[in-house]
């Protein structure tokens, strides 16, 4: 199931199931118990917003070998683990607000893991079980302030930095095998497959939650492929994510 | 004012001033119109809490002279930014446990400044405007993850990592003119004052309100002084800042 965040024209915001181009509404939360009602938009009607309203992203860096070769560092022994601040969240078609403190935005296209239920000192082989679903997620980054600061919450933390959608897909089993790409104007720049991440999603989960707890709706970005590269103002980004489908976003001035 | 929160014997969590040992019980949200009702409770008879829920916990790294020296680093130019998770926040009184990933957790004594308003590019001029108060932060730390790990959110991050309380002072006007210490076992390990913080918390509000929305209830921990040190499982961590009080909290194994 396809699971949408959205405004209707009147200015409510909703969460509902997709299906064709017709938004069912959901009553109650969608991490408890929720009944899919008979209340419905056509897509065409809404704004799709981030599929969810996380109270932390996780995020790992030099998770796939190219993307760790093209930043000059091997991928590290452990997941290298970052955060983003809530209010980097942005939906499908926002702008991606270009800051003046940097002269090099980049893109990076990622699978995002959406928790579905508190997670504490979990193992792998039970790690899946935790999971909502999936979603794409694009990693904004101000190359250069990475490189000068030497820790990333700044470089990856402004606001709009975290672009999130289109929607939450629920029905993949298969996360460890899916293409993944990254189109800057019309133009694949990131081009790889989640079967190239050093480490998948369980070992995430299992990782992540021996340090702290992980709540519904956190969201966990597993690390961009190799290919990054600048963004202008004007540009339109789309971060694709195979059975899930692509999150678009245009770059902007403040 | 004192702003506390609290739970009561029964087991409600509530909002509250405190006045002498008796707490009179607020109703609304404190970061919007609210009143101070006839309900009370003695102090003795609550378990104070993390004075507040914060979405996001910015902190800022090797901003005392004599912490960065000890650190083996100069102050940077600009702030060093680098983020806590919300669920490594507790309380007076609760315990931090101590992660078997580490072995060497140490103690961080901070001045810590709780968001009133929604804060999006604030000059310093005006930052103070938009603090609801101030309380006691231990920005508690993995010190040997720290070293290993490039990013600093694994050694920072783990629950319990984050007390924060016992209260919110909400009638600061000195902020850059406070004792500040921590004692460890009773034994005064840091000894300072804010007034020796590198960039004082309106520089701070500006420069973070430039990157990213501060929204009500965040909490920025503003630095720690020199004498950092080890803690062991029994040990007892007081940390203090002059005019708001002292957060007090013992360290566990899991």
């Amino acid at each position: 199931m396809r699971y949408v965040r959205f405004e209707t024209r009147a200015g409510e915001k909703k969460y509902g199931v997709l299906s064709d181009d017709k938004i069912k509404v959901i009553q109650g939360s969608i991490f408890e118990d929720h009944s899919i009602t008979e209340e419905a938009y056509p897509l065409y009607t809404v704004k799709l917003l981030a599929p969810v309203e996380p109270t932390k992203i996780l995020c790992i860096g030099l998770n796939y070998v190219d993307h760790a070769k093209e930043f000059g560092k091997p991928v590290p022994d452990e997941p290298l683990l970052f955060l983003k601040p809530s209010t980097s969240v942005i939906g499908p078609e926002e702008k991606i607000i270009y800051p003046p403190q940097t002269q090099n935005l980049h893109y990076e296209v990622e699978l995002a893991i959406v928790i579905g239920r508190t997670a504490k000192n979990i193992k792998r082989a039970e790690a899946l079980e935790y999971v909502f679903g999936y979603t794409v997620g694009n990693d904004i980054t101000a190359r250069d302030l990475q490189s000068t600061d030497s820790q990333w919450s700044r470089a990856k933390g402004f606001d709009t930095f975290c672009p999130l959608g289109p929607w939450i897909e629920t029905e993949i089993n298969n996360q460890d095998n899916l293409d993944i790409k990254l189109y800057l104007n019309g133009e694949v720049k990131q081009n790889s497959n989640t079967n190239n991440l050093a480490f998948k999603c369980a070992d995430l989960i299992e990782y992540l939650s021996a340090i702290m707890t992980l709540l519904p709706g956190d969201v966990i970005l597993t690390g961009t492929p190799g290919g990054i590269g600048s963004m202008q103002p004007g540009d339109k980004v789309e971060a694709y994510v195979e059975k899930i489908g692509t999150l678009t976003n245009t770059i902007a001035l403040p």
